[in-house]
Protein backbone atom coordinates (compact mmCIF):
# COMPACT_ATOMS: atom_id res chain seq x y z
CA UNK A 1 0.00 0.00 0.00
CA UNK A 2 3.29 2.30 0.15
CA UNK A 3 2.01 3.28 -3.94
CA UNK A 4 -1.24 4.57 -2.34
CA UNK A 5 -1.59 8.39 -2.31
CA UNK A 6 -5.25 9.01 -2.33
CA UNK A 7 -8.70 7.13 -1.28
CA UNK A 8 -11.80 6.89 -2.87
CA UNK A 9 -14.29 5.59 -0.14
CA UNK A 10 -18.07 4.20 -1.21
CA UNK A 11 -20.22 5.45 2.27
CA UNK A 12 -23.59 2.39 2.35
CA UNK A 13 -21.99 -0.45 3.79
CA UNK A 14 -18.31 1.03 4.32
CA UNK A 15 -18.99 4.43 6.07
CA UNK A 16 -22.29 3.12 7.07
CA UNK A 17 -25.22 1.35 7.48
CA UNK A 18 -28.72 3.53 7.23
CA UNK A 19 -28.55 5.70 9.84
CA UNK A 20 -25.57 3.89 11.93
CA UNK A 21 -21.90 4.35 11.73
CA UNK A 22 -20.27 1.27 10.95
CA UNK A 23 -17.69 1.43 13.71
CA UNK A 24 -14.52 2.77 13.41
CA UNK A 25 -15.59 4.21 9.87
CA UNK A 26 -15.52 7.82 11.50
CA UNK A 27 -12.52 7.45 13.07
CA UNK A 28 -10.90 5.91 10.07
CA UNK A 29 -11.47 9.20 7.93
CA UNK A 30 -10.21 11.34 10.50
CA UNK A 31 -7.05 9.30 10.33
CA UNK A 32 -6.99 10.08 6.68
CA UNK A 33 -7.89 13.91 7.17
CA UNK A 34 -5.34 14.07 10.09
CA UNK A 35 -2.21 12.54 7.27
CA UNK A 36 -3.71 14.84 4.96
CA UNK A 37 -4.13 11.74 2.87
CA UNK A 38 -6.61 13.13 -0.22
CA UNK A 39 -9.84 11.22 0.11
CA UNK A 40 -13.35 11.35 -1.54
CA UNK A 41 -16.60 9.85 -1.00
CA UNK A 42 -17.91 7.56 -4.22
CA UNK A 43 -21.47 6.61 -3.99
CA UNK A 44 -24.04 4.80 -6.40
CA UNK A 45 -27.03 6.58 -3.86
CA UNK A 46 -29.07 8.10 -6.75
CA UNK A 47 -31.63 9.47 -3.97
CA UNK A 48 -29.53 11.73 -1.66
CA UNK A 49 -28.00 15.16 -2.64
CA UNK A 50 -24.78 16.21 -1.63
CA UNK A 51 -25.84 18.20 0.92
CA UNK A 52 -27.70 15.65 2.46
CA UNK A 53 -25.05 13.25 2.68
CA UNK A 54 -22.75 15.55 4.32
CA UNK A 55 -25.69 16.27 6.95
CA UNK A 56 -25.69 12.96 7.54
CA UNK A 57 -21.68 12.91 8.10
CA UNK A 58 -22.03 15.64 10.64
CA UNK A 59 -24.43 14.15 12.69
CA UNK A 60 -21.83 10.92 13.23
CA UNK A 61 -19.23 13.55 14.00
CA UNK A 62 -17.35 13.92 10.17
CA UNK A 63 -16.77 17.41 8.58
CA UNK A 64 -16.54 16.96 4.98
CA UNK A 65 -15.97 19.24 2.81
CA UNK A 66 -19.13 18.36 -0.44
CA UNK A 67 -17.16 18.90 -2.72
CA UNK A 68 -15.49 15.63 -1.59
CA UNK A 69 -18.69 13.87 -1.67
CA UNK A 70 -19.68 12.66 -5.40
CA UNK A 71 -23.07 10.65 -5.74
CA UNK A 72 -24.34 9.42 -8.73
CA UNK A 73 -27.25 12.00 -8.60
CA UNK A 74 -24.01 14.51 -8.55
CA UNK A 75 -22.53 12.73 -11.55
CA UNK A 76 -25.83 12.47 -13.25
CA UNK A 77 -26.39 16.47 -12.82
CA UNK A 78 -22.95 16.98 -14.28
CA UNK A 79 -23.65 15.15 -17.35
CA UNK A 80 -26.89 16.57 -18.14
CA UNK A 81 -25.57 19.68 -18.17
CA UNK A 82 -22.55 19.18 -20.13
CA UNK A 83 -23.76 17.06 -22.78
CA UNK A 84 -27.62 17.93 -22.76
CA UNK A 85 -27.36 21.61 -21.77
CA UNK A 86 -31.19 23.27 -21.06
CA UNK A 87 -32.66 20.28 -21.52
CA UNK A 88 -35.70 19.76 -18.94
CA UNK A 89 -35.62 16.67 -16.65
CA UNK A 90 -38.11 14.99 -15.41
CA UNK A 91 -36.84 12.95 -11.63
CA UNK A 92 -38.38 9.52 -10.30
CA UNK A 93 -36.83 8.87 -7.04
CA UNK A 94 -36.80 10.04 -3.76
CA UNK A 95 -36.33 14.50 -3.26
CA UNK A 96 -32.89 13.91 -2.56
CA UNK A 97 -32.47 13.58 -6.63
CA UNK A 98 -34.22 16.54 -7.92
CA UNK A 99 -32.45 18.55 -4.70
CA UNK A 100 -29.12 17.45 -6.50
CA UNK A 101 -30.02 18.67 -10.20
CA UNK A 102 -31.13 21.82 -9.12
CA UNK A 103 -28.49 22.58 -7.12
CA UNK A 104 -26.53 21.93 -10.38
CA UNK A 105 -28.64 24.48 -12.23
CA UNK A 106 -30.44 21.77 -14.15
CA UNK A 107 -33.66 22.67 -15.68
CA UNK A 108 -36.27 20.65 -14.24
CA UNK A 109 -39.75 20.07 -16.52
CA UNK A 110 -42.79 22.02 -14.82
CA UNK A 111 -44.93 18.37 -16.26
CA UNK A 112 -43.91 14.97 -17.46
CA UNK A 113 -44.88 15.39 -20.79
CA UNK A 114 -42.57 18.33 -21.41
CA UNK A 115 -39.69 16.56 -20.29
CA UNK A 116 -36.62 15.26 -22.69
CA UNK A 117 -34.77 13.10 -19.76
CA UNK A 118 -36.47 11.29 -17.43
CA UNK A 119 -34.18 10.26 -14.28
CA UNK A 120 -34.77 7.11 -12.42
CA UNK A 121 -33.16 6.81 -9.12
CA UNK A 122 -34.13 4.45 -5.84
CA UNK A 123 -37.78 5.78 -4.71
CA UNK A 124 -38.31 4.59 -1.24
CA UNK A 125 -41.54 6.63 -1.34
CA UNK A 126 -43.44 5.92 -4.34
CA UNK A 127 -46.43 5.86 -5.03
CA UNK A 128 -48.93 4.85 -8.41
CA UNK A 129 -49.14 8.59 -8.81
CA UNK A 130 -45.51 9.35 -9.60
CA UNK A 131 -44.91 6.00 -11.02
CA UNK A 132 -47.66 7.10 -13.93
CA UNK A 133 -46.05 10.74 -14.32
CA UNK A 134 -42.60 8.88 -15.11
CA UNK A 135 -44.40 6.27 -17.39
CA UNK A 136 -46.23 9.78 -19.31
CA UNK A 137 -42.68 11.52 -19.57
CA UNK A 138 -41.42 8.75 -21.26
CA UNK A 139 -44.63 8.09 -23.59
CA UNK A 140 -44.29 11.47 -24.64
CA UNK A 141 -40.60 11.13 -25.85
CA UNK A 142 -38.69 11.64 -22.71
CA UNK A 143 -35.27 9.50 -23.07
CA UNK A 144 -34.22 7.63 -19.83
CA UNK A 145 -30.96 7.99 -17.77
CA UNK A 146 -30.35 5.97 -14.58
CA UNK A 147 -28.45 6.68 -11.78
CA UNK A 148 -27.69 3.30 -11.25
CA UNK A 149 -28.67 0.22 -11.57
CA UNK A 150 -28.39 -2.04 -8.27
CA UNK A 151 -30.83 -4.33 -7.75
CA UNK A 152 -31.02 -4.65 -3.81
CA UNK A 153 -29.91 -3.24 -0.76
CA UNK A 154 -29.45 -4.70 2.26
CA UNK A 155 -31.41 -3.62 5.51
CA UNK A 156 -31.80 -4.92 9.00
CA UNK A 157 -35.33 -5.53 8.00
CA UNK A 158 -34.58 -7.49 5.32
CA UNK A 159 -33.42 -6.96 1.66
CA UNK A 160 -34.98 -4.07 0.09
CA UNK A 161 -35.55 -3.62 -3.73
CA UNK A 162 -33.36 -0.69 -5.18
CA UNK A 163 -33.10 0.70 -8.31
CA UNK A 164 -33.40 -1.58 -10.88
CA UNK A 165 -37.25 -1.98 -9.96
CA UNK A 166 -37.84 1.01 -11.21
CA UNK A 167 -35.99 0.72 -14.13
CA UNK A 168 -37.71 -2.40 -14.74
CA UNK A 169 -41.68 -0.87 -14.63
CA UNK A 170 -40.86 1.88 -16.89
CA UNK A 171 -38.89 -0.05 -19.44
CA UNK A 172 -41.08 -3.10 -19.52
CA UNK A 173 -44.46 -0.69 -19.70
CA UNK A 174 -42.66 1.94 -22.34
CA UNK A 175 -40.59 -0.71 -24.40
CA UNK A 176 -38.11 2.27 -24.15
CA UNK A 177 -34.82 1.27 -22.86
CA UNK A 178 -32.51 2.97 -20.75
CA UNK A 179 -29.67 5.41 -22.83
CA UNK A 180 -27.36 6.17 -20.10
CA UNK A 181 -26.60 4.63 -16.61
CA UNK A 182 -24.29 6.87 -14.38
CA UNK A 183 -23.69 4.47 -11.14
CA UNK A 184 -20.21 2.76 -10.42
CA UNK A 185 -18.29 0.66 -11.75
CA UNK A 186 -18.36 3.29 -14.88
CA UNK A 187 -15.86 5.45 -16.29
CA UNK A 188 -17.59 8.46 -15.46
CA UNK A 189 -17.65 7.78 -11.52
CA UNK A 190 -14.13 6.50 -11.96
CA UNK A 191 -12.91 9.91 -14.01
CA UNK A 192 -15.05 12.14 -11.41
CA UNK A 193 -13.68 10.51 -7.98
CA UNK A 194 -9.79 10.92 -10.06
CA UNK A 195 -10.54 14.62 -10.63
CA UNK A 196 -11.50 15.65 -6.91
CA UNK A 197 -8.23 14.21 -5.81
CA UNK A 198 -6.22 15.25 -8.27
CA UNK A 199 -4.06 11.90 -8.96
CA UNK A 200 -3.75 9.06 -11.49
CA UNK A 201 -5.44 5.58 -11.27
CA UNK A 202 -2.34 3.74 -10.19
CA UNK A 203 -1.78 6.42 -6.98
CA UNK A 204 -5.58 5.45 -5.59
CA UNK A 205 -7.13 2.94 -3.90
CA UNK A 206 -10.97 2.30 -4.34
CA UNK A 207 -12.20 0.82 -0.59
CA UNK A 208 -16.01 -0.63 -0.39
CA UNK A 209 -18.29 -3.13 0.36
CA UNK A 210 -19.55 -4.20 -2.79
CA UNK A 211 -17.35 -6.48 -5.53
CA UNK A 212 -19.50 -5.09 -8.90
CA UNK A 213 -20.13 -1.63 -7.69
CA UNK A 214 -16.62 -0.70 -6.11
CA UNK A 215 -13.89 -3.62 -6.79
CA UNK A 216 -15.17 -4.18 -10.47
CA UNK A 217 -14.50 0.36 -10.94
CA UNK A 218 -10.85 0.01 -9.11
CA UNK A 219 -9.86 -3.29 -11.49
CA UNK A 220 -11.43 -1.60 -14.97
CA UNK A 221 -9.63 1.53 -14.35
CA UNK A 222 -6.42 0.67 -13.07
CA UNK A 223 -6.50 1.59 -9.59
CA UNK A 224 -5.95 -0.99 -6.25
CA UNK A 225 -8.79 -2.11 -4.34
CA UNK A 226 -10.03 -3.11 -1.06
CA UNK A 227 -12.65 -5.23 -0.22
CA UNK A 228 -14.04 -4.82 3.73
CA UNK A 229 -16.82 -6.98 5.19
CA UNK A 230 -19.27 -4.45 6.86
CA UNK A 231 -21.34 -4.49 3.75
CA UNK A 232 -22.91 -6.78 0.80
CA UNK A 233 -20.25 -9.21 0.27
CA UNK A 234 -19.17 -11.98 2.18
CA UNK A 235 -16.49 -14.57 1.98
CA UNK A 236 -18.67 -16.84 -0.07
CA UNK A 237 -19.14 -13.89 -2.53
CA UNK A 238 -15.51 -13.18 -2.95
CA UNK A 239 -14.33 -17.05 -3.40
CA UNK A 240 -16.94 -16.90 -6.89
CA UNK A 241 -15.87 -13.28 -7.79
CA UNK A 242 -14.03 -12.95 -11.12
CA UNK A 243 -12.49 -9.55 -9.79
CA UNK A 244 -10.15 -10.46 -6.57
CA UNK A 245 -9.75 -7.35 -4.51
CA UNK A 246 -6.30 -6.23 -3.92
CA UNK A 247 -6.49 -6.23 0.01
CA UNK A 248 -9.54 -7.73 1.84
CA UNK A 249 -10.45 -5.93 5.63
CA UNK A 250 -13.03 -6.30 8.06
CA UNK A 251 -14.03 -2.83 8.09
CA UNK A 252 -12.26 0.31 6.96
CA UNK A 253 -10.62 1.52 10.01
CA UNK A 254 -8.69 -1.86 9.91
CA UNK A 255 -7.65 -0.85 6.24
CA UNK A 256 -6.52 2.51 7.26
CA UNK A 257 -4.68 1.54 10.13
CA UNK A 258 -2.67 -1.37 7.93
CA UNK A 259 -2.24 1.81 5.44
CA UNK A 260 -0.57 3.74 8.89
CA UNK A 261 1.66 0.71 9.43
CA UNK A 262 2.80 -0.05 5.98
CA UNK A 263 3.67 3.87 5.34
CA UNK A 264 5.25 4.10 8.52
CA UNK A 265 2.62 6.68 9.61
CA UNK A 266 2.37 5.51 12.65
CA UNK B 1 -74.29 -12.65 -38.13
CA UNK B 2 -76.84 -15.44 -38.33
CA UNK B 3 -74.77 -18.05 -37.00
CA UNK B 4 -73.83 -16.29 -32.92
CA UNK B 5 -75.15 -18.12 -30.74
CA UNK B 6 -73.91 -16.17 -27.70
CA UNK B 7 -71.78 -13.01 -26.88
CA UNK B 8 -68.43 -12.86 -25.20
CA UNK B 9 -67.99 -8.97 -24.34
CA UNK B 10 -65.15 -7.04 -22.79
CA UNK B 11 -65.72 -4.77 -19.65
CA UNK B 12 -63.41 -1.59 -20.04
CA UNK B 13 -63.79 0.40 -22.79
CA UNK B 14 -66.75 -1.94 -24.32
CA UNK B 15 -69.24 -1.46 -21.73
CA UNK B 16 -67.54 1.20 -19.57
CA UNK B 17 -64.63 3.47 -19.64
CA UNK B 18 -63.90 4.01 -15.91
CA UNK B 19 -66.92 4.45 -13.49
CA UNK B 20 -68.77 5.73 -16.77
CA UNK B 21 -71.07 3.54 -19.09
CA UNK B 22 -70.35 3.91 -22.52
CA UNK B 23 -73.68 5.49 -23.87
CA UNK B 24 -76.11 2.73 -25.58
CA UNK B 25 -74.06 -0.59 -24.08
CA UNK B 26 -76.31 -1.32 -20.81
CA UNK B 27 -79.37 -1.10 -23.00
CA UNK B 28 -77.48 -3.53 -25.61
CA UNK B 29 -76.91 -5.98 -22.81
CA UNK B 30 -80.33 -5.72 -21.36
CA UNK B 31 -81.58 -6.62 -25.22
CA UNK B 32 -79.71 -9.58 -25.28
CA UNK B 33 -80.99 -10.94 -21.61
CA UNK B 34 -84.39 -9.74 -23.64
CA UNK B 35 -83.87 -12.27 -26.56
CA UNK B 36 -82.34 -15.15 -24.15
CA UNK B 37 -78.85 -14.97 -25.80
CA UNK B 38 -76.59 -16.40 -23.66
CA UNK B 39 -73.46 -13.59 -22.79
CA UNK B 40 -70.46 -13.64 -20.63
CA UNK B 41 -68.06 -10.64 -19.82
CA UNK B 42 -64.78 -11.47 -20.05
CA UNK B 43 -62.17 -8.92 -18.99
CA UNK B 44 -58.33 -8.69 -18.12
CA UNK B 45 -58.56 -6.58 -14.91
CA UNK B 46 -57.51 -8.19 -12.45
CA UNK B 47 -57.38 -5.98 -9.44
CA UNK B 48 -61.12 -6.66 -9.48
CA UNK B 49 -63.02 -9.19 -8.10
CA UNK B 50 -66.56 -10.42 -9.26
CA UNK B 51 -68.21 -9.22 -6.43
CA UNK B 52 -67.15 -5.01 -6.95
CA UNK B 53 -67.72 -5.84 -10.66
CA UNK B 54 -71.68 -7.06 -10.56
CA UNK B 55 -71.98 -3.94 -8.30
CA UNK B 56 -70.10 -1.96 -10.36
CA UNK B 57 -72.53 -2.87 -13.43
CA UNK B 58 -75.70 -3.04 -10.78
CA UNK B 59 -74.93 0.75 -10.21
CA UNK B 60 -75.20 1.42 -14.30
CA UNK B 61 -78.90 -0.20 -13.82
CA UNK B 62 -77.67 -4.01 -15.28
CA UNK B 63 -78.07 -6.68 -12.95
CA UNK B 64 -75.76 -9.70 -13.74
CA UNK B 65 -75.30 -12.91 -12.32
CA UNK B 66 -71.89 -13.33 -11.13
CA UNK B 67 -71.15 -16.24 -13.04
CA UNK B 68 -71.34 -14.59 -15.72
CA UNK B 69 -68.21 -12.39 -15.48
CA UNK B 70 -65.10 -13.81 -15.79
CA UNK B 71 -61.64 -11.85 -14.70
CA UNK B 72 -58.55 -12.64 -15.11
CA UNK B 73 -58.27 -12.74 -11.03
CA UNK B 74 -61.14 -15.01 -11.40
CA UNK B 75 -59.21 -17.60 -13.82
CA UNK B 76 -55.88 -17.17 -11.59
CA UNK B 77 -57.83 -18.10 -8.94
CA UNK B 78 -59.02 -21.35 -10.50
CA UNK B 79 -55.64 -22.08 -12.18
CA UNK B 80 -54.08 -21.95 -8.48
CA UNK B 81 -56.99 -24.03 -7.06
CA UNK B 82 -56.15 -26.89 -9.98
CA UNK B 83 -52.90 -27.02 -10.78
CA UNK B 84 -51.00 -26.22 -6.93
CA UNK B 85 -53.85 -26.65 -4.87
CA UNK B 86 -53.04 -25.62 -0.77
CA UNK B 87 -49.99 -23.38 -2.34
CA UNK B 88 -49.91 -20.05 -0.47
CA UNK B 89 -49.96 -16.41 -2.27
CA UNK B 90 -49.12 -13.41 -1.91
CA UNK B 91 -51.07 -10.40 -3.89
CA UNK B 92 -49.30 -7.74 -5.09
CA UNK B 93 -52.05 -5.96 -6.57
CA UNK B 94 -55.39 -3.84 -5.86
CA UNK B 95 -57.28 -5.40 -2.92
CA UNK B 96 -60.13 -6.68 -5.80
CA UNK B 97 -57.26 -9.21 -6.29
CA UNK B 98 -56.92 -10.59 -2.84
CA UNK B 99 -60.66 -10.53 -2.28
CA UNK B 100 -61.29 -12.59 -5.42
CA UNK B 101 -58.86 -15.12 -4.79
CA UNK B 102 -60.09 -15.38 -0.98
CA UNK B 103 -63.27 -15.97 -2.86
CA UNK B 104 -61.97 -18.82 -4.22
CA UNK B 105 -60.24 -20.62 -1.31
CA UNK B 106 -57.08 -19.44 -2.67
CA UNK B 107 -54.32 -19.87 0.71
CA UNK B 108 -53.10 -16.49 1.54
CA UNK B 109 -49.38 -16.74 2.67
CA UNK B 110 -49.22 -14.76 5.85
CA UNK B 111 -45.43 -13.46 5.18
CA UNK B 112 -44.58 -13.10 1.73
CA UNK B 113 -41.38 -15.14 2.38
CA UNK B 114 -43.61 -17.82 3.05
CA UNK B 115 -45.65 -17.82 -0.71
CA UNK B 116 -45.33 -20.37 -3.13
CA UNK B 117 -46.31 -18.23 -5.90
CA UNK B 118 -46.48 -14.23 -5.74
CA UNK B 119 -50.10 -12.90 -8.29
CA UNK B 120 -49.32 -9.59 -9.81
CA UNK B 121 -51.83 -7.18 -11.10
CA UNK B 122 -52.23 -3.79 -11.56
CA UNK B 123 -51.65 -1.87 -8.43
CA UNK B 124 -53.74 1.53 -8.67
CA UNK B 125 -53.00 2.31 -4.66
CA UNK B 126 -48.53 0.62 -4.86
CA UNK B 127 -46.27 1.84 -2.32
CA UNK B 128 -42.71 1.16 -1.72
CA UNK B 129 -43.67 -0.67 1.16
CA UNK B 130 -45.86 -3.52 -1.25
CA UNK B 131 -43.15 -3.61 -3.88
CA UNK B 132 -40.86 -4.57 -1.69
CA UNK B 133 -43.04 -7.92 -0.13
CA UNK B 134 -43.67 -8.52 -3.42
CA UNK B 135 -40.02 -8.34 -4.52
CA UNK B 136 -38.86 -10.49 -1.04
CA UNK B 137 -41.38 -12.59 -1.72
CA UNK B 138 -39.76 -13.78 -4.63
CA UNK B 139 -36.09 -13.64 -3.48
CA UNK B 140 -37.38 -16.05 -1.19
CA UNK B 141 -38.64 -18.36 -3.75
CA UNK B 142 -42.15 -17.63 -4.89
CA UNK B 143 -42.68 -18.18 -8.19
CA UNK B 144 -44.63 -15.46 -10.53
CA UNK B 145 -47.88 -15.77 -12.03
CA UNK B 146 -49.19 -12.29 -13.56
CA UNK B 147 -52.86 -12.02 -14.34
CA UNK B 148 -52.44 -10.41 -17.40
CA UNK B 149 -49.55 -8.53 -19.34
CA UNK B 150 -51.15 -5.20 -20.47
CA UNK B 151 -48.79 -2.23 -20.65
CA UNK B 152 -51.22 0.97 -20.31
CA UNK B 153 -55.04 1.64 -20.03
CA UNK B 154 -56.44 5.46 -20.76
CA UNK B 155 -58.39 7.15 -19.01
CA UNK B 156 -59.70 10.46 -18.82
CA UNK B 157 -56.43 12.07 -17.05
CA UNK B 158 -53.92 10.56 -20.05
CA UNK B 159 -52.91 6.94 -20.11
CA UNK B 160 -52.07 4.80 -17.62
CA UNK B 161 -49.54 2.33 -16.52
CA UNK B 162 -50.74 -1.02 -16.72
CA UNK B 163 -49.75 -4.09 -15.22
CA UNK B 164 -46.00 -4.37 -17.07
CA UNK B 165 -45.09 -2.02 -14.89
CA UNK B 166 -45.55 -3.66 -11.49
CA UNK B 167 -44.17 -6.91 -13.79
CA UNK B 168 -41.35 -5.27 -15.09
CA UNK B 169 -40.34 -4.05 -11.25
CA UNK B 170 -40.10 -6.99 -9.68
CA UNK B 171 -39.03 -9.21 -12.87
CA UNK B 172 -36.06 -6.81 -13.70
CA UNK B 173 -35.01 -6.22 -9.55
CA UNK B 174 -34.80 -10.16 -8.92
CA UNK B 175 -33.68 -11.77 -12.40
CA UNK B 176 -36.73 -14.50 -12.17
CA UNK B 177 -38.90 -14.82 -14.89
CA UNK B 178 -42.88 -15.05 -14.97
CA UNK B 179 -44.25 -18.56 -14.78
CA UNK B 180 -47.94 -17.73 -16.18
CA UNK B 181 -49.55 -15.15 -17.70
CA UNK B 182 -53.65 -15.44 -17.60
CA UNK B 183 -55.11 -12.82 -19.03
CA UNK B 184 -56.36 -12.53 -22.86
CA UNK B 185 -55.70 -13.60 -25.61
CA UNK B 186 -55.09 -17.03 -23.56
CA UNK B 187 -56.40 -19.65 -24.41
CA UNK B 188 -57.37 -20.46 -20.36
CA UNK B 189 -59.54 -17.28 -20.60
CA UNK B 190 -60.91 -17.91 -24.06
CA UNK B 191 -62.72 -21.79 -22.50
CA UNK B 192 -63.87 -20.12 -19.33
CA UNK B 193 -65.49 -18.38 -20.90
CA UNK B 194 -66.86 -21.04 -23.09
CA UNK B 195 -67.76 -22.94 -20.53
CA UNK B 196 -70.24 -20.20 -19.33
CA UNK B 197 -71.79 -19.91 -22.75
CA UNK B 198 -72.04 -23.86 -23.23
CA UNK B 199 -71.44 -23.01 -26.58
CA UNK B 200 -68.45 -23.95 -29.19
CA UNK B 201 -66.23 -21.25 -30.33
CA UNK B 202 -67.73 -20.98 -34.12
CA UNK B 203 -71.39 -19.99 -32.41
CA UNK B 204 -69.84 -17.24 -30.34
CA UNK B 205 -68.67 -13.68 -31.11
CA UNK B 206 -65.81 -11.78 -29.20
CA UNK B 207 -66.58 -7.95 -28.28
CA UNK B 208 -64.12 -5.50 -27.38
CA UNK B 209 -62.01 -2.67 -27.96
CA UNK B 210 -58.63 -4.37 -28.03
CA UNK B 211 -57.03 -6.02 -31.22
CA UNK B 212 -54.49 -8.10 -29.37
CA UNK B 213 -56.51 -9.06 -26.23
CA UNK B 214 -60.49 -9.22 -27.53
CA UNK B 215 -60.06 -9.38 -31.59
CA UNK B 216 -56.65 -11.66 -31.21
CA UNK B 217 -58.61 -14.19 -28.52
CA UNK B 218 -61.42 -14.48 -31.11
CA UNK B 219 -59.11 -14.99 -34.06
CA UNK B 220 -57.02 -17.76 -31.86
CA UNK B 221 -59.86 -19.62 -30.96
CA UNK B 222 -61.96 -19.93 -33.94
CA UNK B 223 -64.73 -17.13 -32.98
CA UNK B 224 -66.08 -14.18 -34.65
CA UNK B 225 -64.67 -11.32 -33.61
CA UNK B 226 -66.11 -7.36 -33.35
CA UNK B 227 -64.23 -4.60 -32.86
CA UNK B 228 -65.57 -1.36 -31.38
CA UNK B 229 -63.97 2.25 -31.21
CA UNK B 230 -65.22 3.02 -27.38
CA UNK B 231 -61.81 2.10 -26.13
CA UNK B 232 -58.18 1.82 -26.99
CA UNK B 233 -58.38 0.79 -30.48
CA UNK B 234 -58.78 3.83 -33.68
CA UNK B 235 -59.25 3.35 -37.25
CA UNK B 236 -55.19 3.65 -37.81
CA UNK B 237 -54.94 1.12 -35.44
CA UNK B 238 -56.87 -1.27 -37.04
CA UNK B 239 -55.42 -0.19 -40.18
CA UNK B 240 -51.96 -1.54 -39.15
CA UNK B 241 -53.54 -4.71 -37.32
CA UNK B 242 -52.21 -8.23 -38.27
CA UNK B 243 -55.93 -9.77 -37.73
CA UNK B 244 -58.86 -8.09 -38.70
CA UNK B 245 -61.66 -8.00 -36.77
CA UNK B 246 -64.81 -9.15 -38.73
CA UNK B 247 -66.82 -6.65 -38.22
CA UNK B 248 -66.33 -3.29 -36.86
CA UNK B 249 -68.98 -1.23 -34.85
CA UNK B 250 -69.09 2.56 -33.37
CA UNK B 251 -70.34 1.18 -30.07
CA UNK B 252 -71.90 -2.38 -28.59
CA UNK B 253 -75.28 -1.10 -29.19
CA UNK B 254 -74.45 -0.67 -32.66
CA UNK B 255 -73.61 -3.97 -32.89
CA UNK B 256 -76.31 -5.36 -30.80
CA UNK B 257 -78.54 -3.85 -33.16
CA UNK B 258 -77.14 -5.34 -36.55
CA UNK B 259 -77.67 -8.67 -34.71
CA UNK B 260 -81.10 -8.06 -33.88
CA UNK B 261 -81.74 -7.21 -37.84
CA UNK B 262 -80.05 -9.95 -39.37
CA UNK B 263 -81.15 -12.09 -37.09
CA UNK B 264 -84.77 -11.10 -37.28
CA UNK B 265 -85.08 -10.54 -34.02
CA UNK B 266 -86.30 -7.09 -33.80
Amino acid sequence: MKDVKGFIIDLDGTVYTGVYAIPGAIEAVKKLQSFNIPYVFLSNRGNYSRAMCEAKLKGMGLSVDPERIVLSSTVTARFLLQQYPGEAVWPFGDPGLAEELRSHGVVMAEQPEHAKWLVITLHEHLTYAELNQAFRAVRHGARIIATNEDKMFPTEAGDCIDVAGMIGAIVHATGEPVSHVMGKPSTIMANAALSVLGLAPEQCIVVGDSLTSDIGLGSMHGMKTALVLTGNATQQDIDCAEQRPDYISNDLLQLVNDFEVECGLR
